[in-house]
C-alpha cells in the first residue's frame, strides 16, 4: 500500500512536554495516512497511549516508528541521536528553529532528509493561517505568560475591596504587541490588572487598545516611523528609545517581554540598572529567554531568579511547552493542515510552484533550497528556477 | 513612657512568607505604639527593612524584639524556641490555630503569656469584620487557588477560537462555597472557565450564582436541610452524599476543595477511586491539605503529586502564604484593628465584658479562659463570671 506513514516520537528537547499529534489529529489523518506513535510520546501532554490506539494509531518503540515512517512530525528540532537514525527521503516536519540549528540543518540536508519548518511558512497567506504553528504556539505562550506572572507575583492582580481595606490592582506592562503580547494583555486584563501594551510600531496602538489596554510607544520610534511600519532605527535612536522605555518601566509591578527576533540576538529591554530600580516584589517574565540571550538582563530560560532587591525574573522562552495539552492540540491541527497540503494521493508531493511548499521546505534531495537558510549558512543563492516551471511534473515525490 | 511596644518577628513556620505587620500598618500604629521589627522579617513578603524604618519602626535582632515587646504580633503560632523566649505578661496575637496547637497553648498559659487567637473572633459581630483575619486570609487563599489551578493545568481556562480550531473552556468545580470557595469561583470565572460551585448548604445557591457560577448541591443534604442551614448528617447520609458527589466530579477538569473544619479532620471529598476515574490532565487543588488530612486522597500540603493516571494533586493548605504581599497587607490591617480594640491609653487592656476580648483572648494570668479551648484540652469549664461584672475595673492590664 502506498499510504503515507506519519510517525510521532517523544520530543527530545529538555523540558518539552508537547507532542506533535494528539489523538484527535490522528483520527483526522487516518483516512489518508497510517499513524505510528512512540509509546508514551503523549503522556506529558495528557494523552495516554490508549487514547492514540482508540483513535486508530499504532503504538510502537521509537526505532520502529522511525524505521517505518515516511513523515516524522515533531514539535522541536530532534537531537543528534534521533537525526542520525533518520534516512534519506524521509520528511521531517516541525518547529525546527532553523536559524538556531544550522549545523543540524546541514547534517539533515547532507543525509538526504527533506525538512519542512513552520518558521518559514508565508504567514500572511490566507490558506497558510490554519498551518501557522508560530501563531498557535505564541498564543499559548502569551496566555501562559500572564498566568505565570500572576503565580510569581505576591499580590492580587485585581483590585480588592474588603473589610480589611482596599488593595490596588497590579500594574502590568507587556512589551511587544505581537500574538503572544496581545494574548498576555488579554489574560492580565481578565485577571483584573491595569495593563499597558508597548510596541515600537505605532500601528500596534489599535490592536492593544482593542483588547482593553493602554498603549505606550516610543516617541523616538514614532519619529522614525514611516507609514504603518517603523524603519530600522539607528543605533543612536535605539539607545534613546531604550532609555525612554527604561524610565517608564520603573512604575510597573509586572513586566512581560515578548521581543524575540528569529535568527538574531534578543534586544535587551530591561537592563540590570532598570531591574535594580524596580520595586521589591516586582516580576519580569521574559518570553525571549534562550540561547540568544533575552529581553531581561540575567534571565535564564526555564529558571526563576530573585534579584538582590527582590525582583523575580522568570526566564520563559518555551512557555507553550508549559501548556502542553492545549498547545499540542493546536499544533497538531497545524501539522494536519500542512500535511493535507503536502499529501497527494496518499504520498507526499512537494510542488515548488506552491508558495507554501516553496517556503516551508528548506532542504530536499541533499540540497538546501531555502534562500534565507542558504544565506544564513553562507551558501551562494541557488540558480533561479526555469522561467516557466511545469508545476505538477516538477513536483518532487517523497517516498 | 507607658507606650505599648509591638514586636514583629520573622515567621517560624516552614514555608511561611507572610509577616504580621507591613510598613503601612506600622505607620498606622505609630501614634500610640512603638514598633520593633526583626531584621529581614518582611523580606519574603516584599517589605525590606528600609521600608519599615521609613514608616517609623525600629529594626532589631529577634532577641531584642522579643525582650522589648509588650505585644508580639505573629501570623502563625511560633515554634517552641520562640515560645520559650517569651515572658509572663506579654501578649501574643495571631492566627494561632489553637485546636491544632493545644500543647503549645498549655505551655503559653503556664508561662503566664496572654494569647489572642483570630480563630476565636466572633466573626458575625459587625465591629469584628475589620479584625477578621480568617476571612482576609481565606480570600487570599481562594484567589490563589484559581491561579495555582490554572498554572497546574495543561490547557487553556478560557474558550479559544483560533485559525487552528476551537478549544473548549475548562470545567471547574469548587467544593465549599465559603470565603475561599467564592473567591476561587470568581477568579476561575474571570479566566474564562465554566465554573460550578458545590456546597451541602442549599442556602449557598444564591451566593454561588451571584458570582456567575452554576450551583450544584447534594440531594441528600437538601433532604437533611432545615431552614437555611443543614443539620449534621447521619453517617449514612454522609456516605450517600459523598457517593453522589463522586459521581458528578468525574466530568470536571479542575476540582478545588475548600472544606476545612477547625479542630476536626478534613472530610475526604475526592477518594482514590474518584481520582482514578478522572481524566488524565485533571487538576485537584486541596485547600484543606494539612496535619488533619485533606479533602483529596493522598494530598500532601505544599507538594504536587501526579497520579498514575495523570491527575495532578496540589496540596495547598497554606495558600495565603503564597500571596505574601497582599495577604500580609490585609492581615496587618486585621492586627491593627484588633490592637486598636485592645489598646487603651497606650496600654493593652483586656475587658472580659467586651465580646471581642472575651472570645479572642484564650489565656491570661496563667489560666486558659476560652471555653472551647478548655473543652478541647479536657479541662472543666471555668466558674461563670460574677453576675454583675464591673467592666472597666475588672479590665486586666498587660504590662
Amino acid at each position: 500500500m502506498s499510504d503515507t506513514t506519519v510517525g510521532v516520537v517523544t520530543e527530545t528537547a529538555s523540558g518539552e512536554r508537547r507532542v506533535a499529534l494528539d489523538p484527535d489529529a490522528v483520527a483526522r489523518l487516518m483516512p489518508g495516512a497510517r499513524v505510528l506513535v512512540e509509546a508514551g510520546a503523549g503522556v506529558a501532554a495528557g494523552f495516554p497511549d490508549e487514547a492514540y490506539r482508540a483513535a486508530g494509531a499504532t503504538v510502537a518503540s521509537r526505532s520502529e516508528v522511525v524505521a517505518a515512517s515516511t513523515v516524522l512530525a515533531v514539535v522541536r528540532c530532534p537531537d543528534d541521536a534521533l537525526i542520525a537514525s533518520l534516512r534519506a527521503g524521509q520528511l521531517l516536519l516541525g518547529l525546527i528553529d532553523p536559524f538556531d540549528n544550522l549545523d543540524r540543518i546541514a547534517t539533515l540536508a547532507k543525509a538526504g532528509i527533506t525538512v519542512a519548518a513552520f518558521e518559514l511558512l508565508p504567514r500572511t497567506l490566507s490558506r497558510a493561517q490554519s498551518m501557522d504553528a508560530l501563531t498557535s504556539q505564541s498564543s499559548a505562550a502569551g496566555y501562559r505568560a500572564a498566568i505565570v506572572a500572576a503565580e510569581a507575583f505576591g499580590r492580587y492582580f485585581p483590585m480588592m475591596i474588603t473589610a480589611a481595606g482596599t488593595a490596588r490592582p497590579a500594574s502590568v506592562i507587556v512589551i511587544g504587541a505581537g500574538v503572544a503580547g496581545l494574548q498576555a494583555i488579554g489574560v492580565a486584563k481578565r485577571l483584573g490588572a491595569v495593563v499597558t501594551g508597548y510596541d515600537v510600531r505605532p500601528a500596534s496602538r489599535s490592536e492593544v487598545e482593542s483588547v482593553g489596554a493602554a498603549f505606550l510607544t516610543s516617541s523616538v520610534a514614532e519619529g522614525a516611523a514611516q507609514g504603518g511600519y517603523a524603519r530600522a532605527m539607528t543605533a543612536e535612536e535605539l539607545a534613546a528609545q531604550q532609555a525612554e522605555l527604561a524610565e517608564r518601566l520603573v512604575g510597573f509591578d509586572v513586566i512581560i517581554t515578548t521581543a524575540k527576533v528569529p535568527g538574531r540576538p534578543s534586544p535587551l529591554l530591561v537592563s540590570s540598572e532598570t531591574l535594580a530600580a524596580l520595586k521589591p516584589g516586582s516580576v519580569c517574565v521574559d518570553l525571549a529567554a534562550g540561547a540568544r540571550g533575552g529581553n531581561v538582563a540575567g534571565s535564564v530560560d526555564g529558571s526563576r531568579i530573585v534579584t538582590g532587591n527582590g525582583v523575580t525574573v522568570v526566564g520563559a522562552g518555551q512557555l507553550a511547552a508549559e501548556l502542553p495539552t492545549s498547545a499540542s492540540q493546536m499544533y497538531a491541527r497545524n501539522v494536519v493542515a500542512l500535511l493535507s497540503s503536502l499529501l497527494h494521493d496518499g504520498a507526499v508531493v512537494i510542488d515548488p510552484s506552491d508558495e507554501v511548499h516553496a517556503n516551508v521546505v528548506l532542504c530536499r534531495d541533499g540540497e538546501i533550497v531555502s534562500a534565507p537558510i542558504r544565506k544564513a549558512l553562507g551558501l551562494d543563492p541557488l540558480a533561479p528556477p526555469s522561467p516557466a516551471p511545469e508545476t505538477s511534473d516538477e513536483a518532487v515525490s517523497v517516498s
